[in-house]
């Protein structure tokens, strides 16, 4: 028996119940974007989004499944709406970009239960030329104090047949998967951002913004193309908890005929609150070098003992290193009590207050110092996120007596693992890494963090939803498959990994990928599918305000011609673009350094051999520029000695020129444009 | 960071430690099919399936993420293995067949963890000749106590491309969707049974057995043909809760070469435990008709007043119409207290020990019992769980004293709406139909009814598990698409639907599908998709040990030569087979009268014409039968008035004959075999 009642009493009322009725509607500042809102004959709520008058959403749901009150999801009239447009461009402390055009028409939507309860919420949808974010605004009332979210019923009914590049939900191993890309009606259940190709060539990607204190959205595929939004679970009961008045994250919809237009877009910053911290200019993009891929090596360990890389006279070699080729940031794991334990996934013996013996953090902190240098903090967690709470205060603040301004957290376990404690009755509850109270907590540690001038770059995260914006001392993240695979991983990553998260993961953030491995190979000799020339690429392809020197110092030696692009590539930009590129096949992009006159260009490919024009029409007129260029070797390739094939080499070019990139399967291409003064 | 830990101890002591040791193997009794349990350097637990030496379940992970402990499933020993081999016979007191055959080898394998708490579980695999079978057995143990699953990971990586049919898991509707048939690549999350079709054309279902006090199992796709379990929640924080020792339910692999090894498997009822209510023979397999039609084409209603069906007069017309045709039962819905207010959803102010002012319940059984004929019970619980436990001994007891041996009930509620009361402090929590709180609440019911030998048939269930081989007075379900669509479903249901259900939802066990509509119509006029003969054919097409004879009198006595089929079709078997049939094509099965000589085919199609061969081979040697045929006329067709065209016509049929069946599209055939006396 389906909704029995309902039908029988709207039939009556309304022949041809089931049809709707439009209610609402916006189009973007361009007019090419319109969102359309609808009421059926039960009152369920459905909206669709057209571009140039052709459906990119169809008729997609929106309601709740509540556990602690009937659902919300039928029996709804319109009880009001309002519009109104904005158009400001605002100033990133640091970024892709410098400036970011926010421009959009709003439409709010109120809705409320026509019988019973009369419980009411509005539905805000921002209409954007490059896509649409939507949110619940669920109103203080009477018969709805608190809501029990156990399922949100968003819909997203993707109306082109399309390819889709994804990642599985609910693994035990969080984000760091490689991409799926199959067709969407393949998809199972995906994580966001899923970037999607319609056979048309239109770009979609479906993600969120803002994601404060509610559960990390999910995609569950449905019939043919339709996806269900899932939220991530916690502890509790419900996956979100939330007094009224409530609104949820943004759904975001970015829409662009070319993957540029999702590379290039800011939509998800711009549907985030303006910055919540005031001066965070004590935070600078840099770069760093440090104790990690050592350790990932097994050449050394976190523990103590006799490999322990975290001793003083190890670190000073590392701090007399970033001096001498000028990276600012020295990032040192193992330095901490707690290492020597089984820590993984218990990290309740960790101590963020106390180095280790062999560790003097306080003279190291100076030796930097008198460098110029800064040592980066680590906080691996294990899990214990109560425990790491309870210390972090203190912790932040002994770095920031050290001139430690930077710091690594860390939260290695499975999916569903996070450790915290019930204040109640000191119980432990088990938490997801994507779930509401994990969200709540990343902004407990930012917003300590920024009280101490300290920056945080989470590993193992919750997703990137562009945060940064409100809170710029939350500078990177990792949050997919990272470099480190390419020392352990079973399989390592492909050629396609790295191109595919410029068109996926990119997309919510920066990344804390740790590019620049020169040699080129991990653990057991294992060897990394990747060109050297590649290596340096990834500095430009892959964003971050802190981009990691990741290898061994005495392997830079061995490299030094490459190792020059890498002291000398920018990590903070005016303007980026991507110049060439497909989703998954390949993708360059060109930047402008901020606070400099030079431009760089990294370009990765997938396995395929391939030539990339890349035209030069970003350059300033009527300015000649050496462009120094570190390319793959002839016959470079992924695997075997061909990969270390590279060349260095330098020409003048000008504005309309076109470089001819030749890329190895596995290949790239990293570029310098300096201008040459006249 | 991945399992940084882990990977690292391991791979001093194991180089190449991914690689995998199989640990334990079992074979069915035919040898065809093997299953290997294999344990990776990580100490992760897989098992495959085999047949004939080539892979029909890919190495497939198995362990559980816990809320209130760490996750179980890597870091495993084996710590002991034991096999058995087991051979029986059993008598189902009802059903498809009487006698069933149980023959399986079982493996039990003891794994536990090699450090910290050392947790122990087992794998028990039954190896059937059709499938196999297994579970977790969780002993009780110091270090775990008790499980709060979040999420069971075990895994079924179909090994061979497959179409699959499947209908959505987590939406608001439940059970009641059309079926998708789709790649099983692009399977998003599903209900089970799901059924495969391999593109060699082995046949396989994923489903569960004696899915007791535990969530039932939905299938969620991840990578390319990968499905991982994903249990439905429950109004917990943790989807099962079980104190140790615990079993979770059989999770299912039937095996076949053709559609008809799974419609002819026994496999789930054989992993149910057996009968344990005792003597059950007061359920008497039978038809019914009454109060039900009317109502879905907005003839009657279930509330009181000028329409209301359930009144003393109107009931005994059903009566009288029962008796005269040979209808053992009677269905009245809306003959008791509560209809009137607003019950969808919300069944607290439903009586189920009062009738209507307009019904004399009490008259109406003794007016019953005096023409041979027993009302049938209806209890619509509007989701109001624990309001209807409170009254349901009492409800049941009092039909006890009428003669009323079987019960309808109904949970008319969106997902995840199910309510009941906290009996610590009164506050309403929210269920799911298929989580782990249902699971124990049906059975409640039914050992309650069957104190007061009274059958139950659930709509808007649980899905079916093979439980009424352990309770066989749980003797019917809904828990799909059923008839009433037809009445008022936008769209109705296709002529596909019920094929499909014949290789999907009916694997499970008997629905109470409502056949029999020979006005062919529903509400407002609408077509249903059908011809005449198929409302015959669904008699012995979907198997029900209770059939409805779901049209109103008025409209038999049109249609008499159709009714006659009706009035003579058996509902209990000796046997049953699908002699002809593709997965969501079309389906033939032949079954014989239990207690009686006689045979009855019902074969029903898609929308395709088709001729079929049904080959009289299963009948006795050496006696002659009297074929009593009802097909489609010239010309038939599921559209239009081409849906009426129907012939009766007799012949005279030996064994090894061949009926050459032409089926109209949306057609069907309904045959009854009478032995001649020579």
């Amino acid at each position: 028996m389906k909704t029995l009642k309902f039908g029988i009493l709207l039939a009556l009322a309304l022949p041809g119940f089931v049809h709707a009725e439009q209610v609402a509607q916006a189009a973007s500042p361009d007019g090419r974007i319109v969102v359309q809102l609808d009421l059926n004959g039960e009152g369920r709520l459905a909206y669709r989004v057209l571009r140039d008058g052709k459906p990119v959403i169809s008729d997609s749901r929106l309601g709740f499944i509540l556990r602690n009150d009937r659902q919300l999801l039928r029996n709804l009239k319109i009880d009001g709406q309002s519009s109104r447009s904005f158009d400001e461009t605002w100033e990133q402390p640091w970024g892709e970009r410098r400036f970011v055009r926010n421009r959009y028409n709003e439409l709010r939507a109120d809705f409320a239960e026509k019988d019973r309860d009369q419980r009411r919420f509005s539905m805000v949808f921002r209409v954007f030329d490059d896509g649409v974010g939507f949110r619940y605004d669920v109103p203080k009332q009477p018969n709805l104090a608190e809501a029990q979210i156990v399922q949100e019923l968003t819909e997203f009914a993707v109306a082109r047949p399309s390819t889709a590049w994804w990642i599985p939900a609910y693994q035990w191993n969080r984000e760091e998967y490689l991409y799926n890309r199959t067709a969407l009606s393949q998809v199972g259940v995906a994580q966001t951002p899923i970037t999607l190709r319609a056979d048309d060539g239109l770009h979609v990607t479906v993600h969120e913004a803002a994601l404060v204190d509610y559960a990390g959205m999910n995609l569950a595929k449905g019939k043919g193309q339709l996806l269900h939004a899932s939220l991530t679970p916690g502890s509790g009961a419900a996956a979100v908890v939330r007094s009224t008045p409530f609104h949820t994250p943004w759904r975001t919809i970015q829409i662009g005929d070319r993957a540029a237009d999702l590379v290039e877009s800011s939509l998800i910053l711009n549907l985030n609150e303006p910055n919540a911290l005031g001066d965070t200019s004590w935070f600078k993009p840099h770069k760093y070098v440090g104790v990690w891929w050592s350790l990932h090596l097994d050449k050394e360990t976190w523990a103590t003992g006799p490999k322990h890389g975290a001793t003083t006279a190890n670190t000073k070699r590392y701090i007399d290193f970033a001096a001498a080729n000028g990276f600012r940031g020295v990032l040192v794991e193992g330095w901490n009590v707690g290492w020597d334990g089984d820590w993984f996934a218990n990290g309740w013996d960790f101590d963020f207050r106390k180095a280790t013996n062999d560790y003097d953090l306080r003279g190291l902190a100076a030796y930097a110092k008198a460098k110029g240098v800064h040592l980066i903090g680590h906080h691996e967690t294990g899990c214990a996120v109560s425990h790491y709470e309870r210390q972090m205060d203190d912790a932040f603040a002994l770095f920031d007596t050290l001139g430690i301004d930077a710091v690594k957290t860390g939260y290695v376990c499975d999916a569903g693992q996070i450790e915290r404690q019930d204040v109640a009755n000191g119980s432990v509850l088990r938490e997801w890494h994507e779930g509401q109270w994990m969200s709540n907590h990343h902004l407990r540690v930012v917003r300590d963090a920024a009280k101490h001038r300290v920056a945080i770059n989470a590993h193992e995260p919750i997703k990137d939803t562009g945060l940064r914006r409100t809170y710029p001392n939350w500078v990177s993240r990792e949050g997919a498959r990272g470099q480190e695979f390419n020392a352990w991983g079973d399989p390592p990553n492909t050629p396609e990994h790295e191109v595919t998260l410029v068109y996926t993961r990119m997309l919510a953030g920066p990344m804390d990928y740790t590019p620049g491995v020169v040699s080129l190979t991990g653990k057991n000799g294992q060897e990394i599918g990747s060109t050297l020339a590649r290596q340096l690429a990834l500095y430009v392809a892959l964003y971050s305000p802190i981009q990691m020197a990741a290898d061994l110092p005495e392997h830079y030696a061995q490299h030094s011609e490459a190792f020059r692009f890498i002291k000398d590539v920018a990590v903070d930009w005016d303007e980026s673009h991507l110049i060439a590129g497909e989703v998954g096949e390949y993708a360059a992009i060109a930047r402008k350094q901020r606070g400099g006159a030079d431009w760089f260009i990294g370009a990765i490919n997938d396995r395929h051999v391939r030539s990339v024009p890349l035209k030069l029409d970003f350059l300033d007129a009527g300015t000649r520029y050496r462009a120094e260029i570190y390319r793959d070797g002839e016959g470079a390739d992924w695997k075997g000695a061909a990969r270390f094939r590279f060349v260095r080499e330098e020409r003048t070019v000008v504005r309309g020129d076109v470089l001819d990139a030749w890329l190895a399967g596995g290949g790239g291409i990293a570029v310098r444009l300096v201008p040459l003064t006249r």
